[in-house]
This record gives C-alpha cells, sequence and structure tokens, in this order.
C-alpha cells in the first residue's frame, strides 16, 4: 500500500487538531435534545468528540476493528511475569481459535479482530493456523533487548513499530472502517509500560508499578528494582518518544502508537484500552501532543499507574471495572458506551419534535 | 392474574436469599478462564451474582424489559423542580412515541420499554395514545399529597403501590423476562427521593439533596427547607419501608419497590437506575432486606447523595458517567456490560480448552 514508505515525520506532519467548530455545532444540537441540560454527562461529551473527529453532526462507529498487537520481551526472563514467556505466542493461537476474551467482548460490540505479530519470539505461519486470516506478520525481531540491560531496541526498530502499526491501521480505516480499538499481548509487557509511564509523567515507581497478571510482593519489588535500573542505564529523553520507546519500551507498544497516529492522520476515532495501551497513547502523544484528540480511553485498569497515565493524556475514562487483562477488552466493552452515545445524539427527539415544554 | 390479592407480607415471605453453593460453582468456573486470576474484575462478579440468582451456569438476560413507573408530586408545587408539573405527562407521551432517552437506549440493548402510571395527574388514554400498548394504568391517585403538609399518602396507597410495581414486574417474569429494569418519570421525584434517602441512610441533608434536573442556588436551598420540614412533620419510622413510603414517598417510588420485590420474589435480577430507583431499592430493602441481593446497580448518578445510597445497600455501581436523567437511562446502558459478563462467563475459553500455559 501507498504508506508504507511513509515517515515517521511525514505522519506526524499529516495530522491536525480536531474540528472545534464541529464540537460547538453538537453541543448546539445537544441542548435541544429532550431532556434537562446535559442530563446523560459522558455521553454527551463522547457523541461531541466524535462529532468534532469526524466533521458530521451523524456521527458512526457501525464499522469496528481491533488490533491486537503482540510482542515478546527480553526482560521476561528476569522473572517480572506471573506467566511463562511462551504464553505470548499461546495467547495469540486462542485469539486467532476466537476463545478470548478480546474476541467475545469485539463480538459483542460487532468489532473485527485482527493480531499483528509485531516481533513475537515463536513463528507463527498465517496460512496453517485456524483463523491465521486475522494475523499479520510485521516481525521487527523475535522480543526486545531486556532494557534493564541496555536499549530494547535500536532507533531504526522504534520508528519501524510505530509505522508497522501505522500501516495495518491505515488499511483498515482507509478501506471504511469507522473506529479502531487497540490491543496487546505480550508476557511481561505491564514492564516497559511502567517503565514509559514512570519516564513520561514523573511518577514514582511504587505509584506506577503494579503486579500486572498477579506477581507477588517479592516479585513486585524486583520488578520495581529492574525498571529502576532499567532507566538509569538507558536515560531516556522525556519529550522524545522514538528514544523512550527504543530505549525502554516494547514492539507492541510502538504498534500501538502507529495505530494512535494512523487515526489521528485519517481523522478516525481511536478507543484505547489499559495500561499497555495507554503507554502507547503516551509515546503517540511525545510524538504528536494533537493525536491524543482523537482518543477514547475505554476504561481505567486495576494497573495502579493508568489512571496517573490517563491524566497526563488529559483522558477520562469511560468505564472502570477493576479489569487488568489487557488484549483491548476495556476499549471493547467501552464500545457498547461509545455506540449508546451516538444513538441518543442521533435519535433523541428534541422538545419540539416531543412537544414537552422547556425548563425555567 | 392470579397475584392480584397478595399482600406485601405475602411477598416478602415468598423471598428467599441468593443461592450461594451456585455463586461457588460459578467463581470455580471463573477460575479456570484463560486469563490471570478474576482479571475481568467485576464482569466476574456480575455473572457470579446473575448465577446464584438464577441457581445456573448458563446465565442469560435475552428477554429485557424496563417498567418505567411514573407518578406526579403534590411537593413539586413548592418549587423543587425546574421544570413544570406538566413535563411529567408529556414525557409519558415521548415514551410512548419512543423518542426519549430510555427508548433509546433500551432499544440498544434490546429490552422492550413500558409505563406504568402510578398517580400521573394528566389521564392518559392507552386505547387512543400511540403506542397506548405500552401504557398500563394503575392510578393510585392524581398526585400525591404535599408531604411538607402531612402524609404524601395514606398507609393503604403505599400498600396500593407496591402491590401495583410488584404485579406488573410479576406479569413480565411469568411471561419469560429474564431480567427487569427499573425507571422512574415524575417532576420534583427527586425530592422524596432525597428524603427517603436522608431518612433511611442518616445522611444530612447537604449531603444527600442535589439539582434534580437543575434549579438554582436559592431552589436547591428552597428544597432542603421543604424536604427538612416534611421529615420533621411526619416522623417517618426509620426502618418501616410501608411507613417511609407513605408519609415522604412517591407513588412511583412504591413502584419501584414493588419490580425490585418481584423480581427476588421470583428469582430474578432487576437492574436498578440513578436517584429514584435507587429511593425505591430503600423501601424494598427496608420491607424485605434480601430482596438487594437480586440488584445489579446500573451507574451512580450525578445527584450526590446516590453514591450515600448505594454504599447504604451495599451495591456498588457498574457506570459512573456523570449521568443524571432518570427514566432508567443507566440501567439500560448498563444491560450492555452485564451482556459482556455473561458472554465472557459462558463463551471464553478455559486454559484447557485453549491450550494455554497456567501462571505461577
Amino acid at each position: 500500500m501507498s504508506k508504507d514508505r511513509i515517515t515517521v515525520s511525514e505522519i506526524i506532519e499529516g495530522i491536525k487538531p480536531v474540528d472545534t467548530v464541529w464540537v460547538e455545532k453538537a453541543r448546539k444540537r445537544t441542548a435541544r435534545l429532550v431532556i434537562p441540560p446535559r442530563a446523560l454527562g459522558r455521553l454527551h461529551d463522547i457523541s461531541e468528540q466524535l462529532c468534532g473527529i469526524g466533521k458530521t453532526l451523524e456521527p458512526s462507529i457501525d464499522r469496528k476493528a481491533f488490533l491486537v498487537m503482540a510482542g515478546d520481551h527480553g526482560v521476561a526472563a528476569e522473572g517480572v511475569s506471573a506467566f511463562p514467556q511462551q504464553v505470548t505466542g499461546e495467547m495469540i493461537r486462542c485469539f486467532l481459535m476466537g476463545g478470548a476474551g478480546i474476541n467475545i467482548l469485539a463480538g459483542q460490540a460487532g468489532a473485527d479482530v485482527y493480531v499483528v505479530d509485531m516481533g513475537i519470539i515463536p513463528d507463527l505461519d498465517p496460512l496453517t493456523l485456524e483463523g491465521g486470516e486475522r494475523l499479520h506478520i510485521e516481525k521487527i525481531a523475535p522480543g526486545t533487548q531486556s532494557f534493564s540491560q541496555g536499549p530494547a531496541m535500536t532507533l531504526e526498530q522504534a520508528k519501524a513499530s510505530v509505522i508497522a502499526g501505522f500501516k495495518h491501521a491505515s488499511a483498515l480505516l482507509e478501506a471504511g472502517t469507522d473506529i479502531l480499538g487497540t490491543g496487546d499481548m505480550g508476557i511481561g509487557n505491564t514492564t516497559p509500560s511502567a517503565a514509559i509511564g514512570a519516564v513520561v509523567t514523573g511518577a514514582s515507581l511504587d505509584d506506577m508499578v503494579g503486579r500486572g497478571t498477579g506477581i507477588d510482593d517479592s516479585g513486585l519489588i524486583l520488578k520495581k528494582k529492574i525498571i529502576q535500573k532499567g532507566i538509569e542505564i538507558n536515560r531516556p529523553m522525556v519529550h522524545n518518544g522514538l528514544d523512550i520507546l527504543a530505549k525502554i519500551g516494547g514492539f507492541e507498544i510502538g504498534g500501538i502508537a502507529g495505530v494512535i497516529l494512523a487515526a489521528a492522520y485519517h481523522g478516525k476515532p481511536v478507543m484505547i484500552d489499559g495500561f499497555i495501551s495507554t503507554a502507547g497513547a503516551l509515546i503517540a502523544q511525545a510524538l504528536c501532543p494533537e493525536s491524543v484528540q482523537y482518543i477514547l480511553a475505554g476504561h481505567c485498569s486495576e494497573e495502579p499507574g493508568h489512571r496517573i497515565m490517563l491524566d497526563h493524556l488529559g483522558l477520562r475514562p469511560i468505564l472502570d471495572l477493576g479489569m487488568r487483562l489487557g488484549e483491548g477488552t476495556g476499549g471493547a466493552l467501552a464500545m457498547n458506551i461509545v455506540e449508546g452515545a451516538i444513538r441518543i445524539f442521533r435519535n433523541m427527539l428534541t422538545f419540539d419534535q416531543a412537544g414537552v415544554s422547556e425548563g425555567a
């Protein structure tokens, strides 16, 4: 496709802020709906954001797709996860079989699920696997290097991961997808995500680092030590998204940043999920602050640093249900709320149409 | 129908606690799903509650219905609402036309919407109104008396309102409805709801009383004064649900309490909405504490006392989106989350089925 040779700089140059004129037009329509002023709260904010993004008073998310970005992590070998690294590849097979959390919740929302191998260790063959047509191979490398020993990847690999995410997202958007959701799979990936969160937001590791899939107290202490060491060794530059990604990131995190940039580039909304997707959003924000205007934050995760990240992005999560699975599940569930917001905006009668008296 | 002559005492005697054995069986199934332990948080709690309620490992909410209970309030004449009282009847016409918030969000969730005239001032004719087949007339009286002057209704009227709610809910449940949602319409009804909330929870009026549809500062001061006066004059008995309902309640609030008791009586779940529905739940709880085990709390309203009421009931709201419309809208939106919880519980693969390695 035509975007194959695009550079990260060209992507950033192509992103414009959301049109506030259309947001204002949308607010005027909301004010005529047969309810007390803005009585459906966040639903109005969501529908008006979509109007601004789409430059329309008829927003739609009929065609939805999730891109689950997968990668392995050198740092996983250091005991930061409760699950063995082979689970990354095993779970991708489960996604392709259709039996994982993201399949079920995306299915409920009427969204397609695609998986991108951004850099997992095993080689999965789309041609022979059940559901392989949903798997795209963009393997930057078979897992990152451990960022506690040096950079997780080269700067070229960081760029390549962002561009790969951009490319796959662009293909879906150019084919008519109305909204993208980001998902992730990668045993150990709360570790680079927490590192990114701490560096970008300035939060302490005590506030930012959590138990991920469920490590115990000693594992949590080890995880913080490893992140601390990785940040000290690598000294990522706080405002340089590619530098942060290369030094302490992950291939799937770069891919997620690319998906977000693609949505902004194409003027479409993107639904982020939990801790790892939000680390990707921090990278996207560092690369292009305007890209955040195209983001909907699906939920607030149980991972303690997630809310700090969302605050830094200026995003309010739609759901807060104690979820901490990733895969895109929180975003998929939140799609139902966005659909409700759109239906209210488009289909509710106005005071005039309903023949109802207005308030004082 | 056969339940026409049932008494409130007979309803209460027919309610059993939720079966914890089935909740425990459900938790064991959750533990085998291909996710870290309970990684989908509240979704697991919801599906397991439904398993307990239904004594099943295959919970379903395929058939959903909302009962919007409507009533007028004598206290509305005292300037406690930003909207004129005629809006109660006007909005019911809008519900029957299908153009209000509850119609749209219930429609998204695949739920039917029925309206019960529990005691509005105008006489609406189901036979001549558009959509009138969705309107049931149980008019206890054309509006309550102002509880700032004396009791809102007689004890007999309070009983009749609970039994009317029970009767309509029972008819739907006996016809195969899997889950009921409660809704409300009644200009001024945050005033009796706040009075009930303050009396039952012991919270101060400053904490419990909010702006409803949007009164200004002086209106809020007046509203608190009127509630204070109503409580002082009537001296409702804190643990007597019918006494509270009669003295400071409303016909639709009694109806909602009856719907909740019906769900518990028939062993089915009931989704409550915001401030008014939750005042109904406080009456149901006072009448029969076990009935609360059958409740799902759809959302936390912007009305400040709502969270205090939910805490008193021991219920955690599913959504928190700054909504304050009533009608059942928060519950309707939350139905999507409950549907997601059920699909996760029933359709996700287990570790064994997915061939995925388990954690440490």
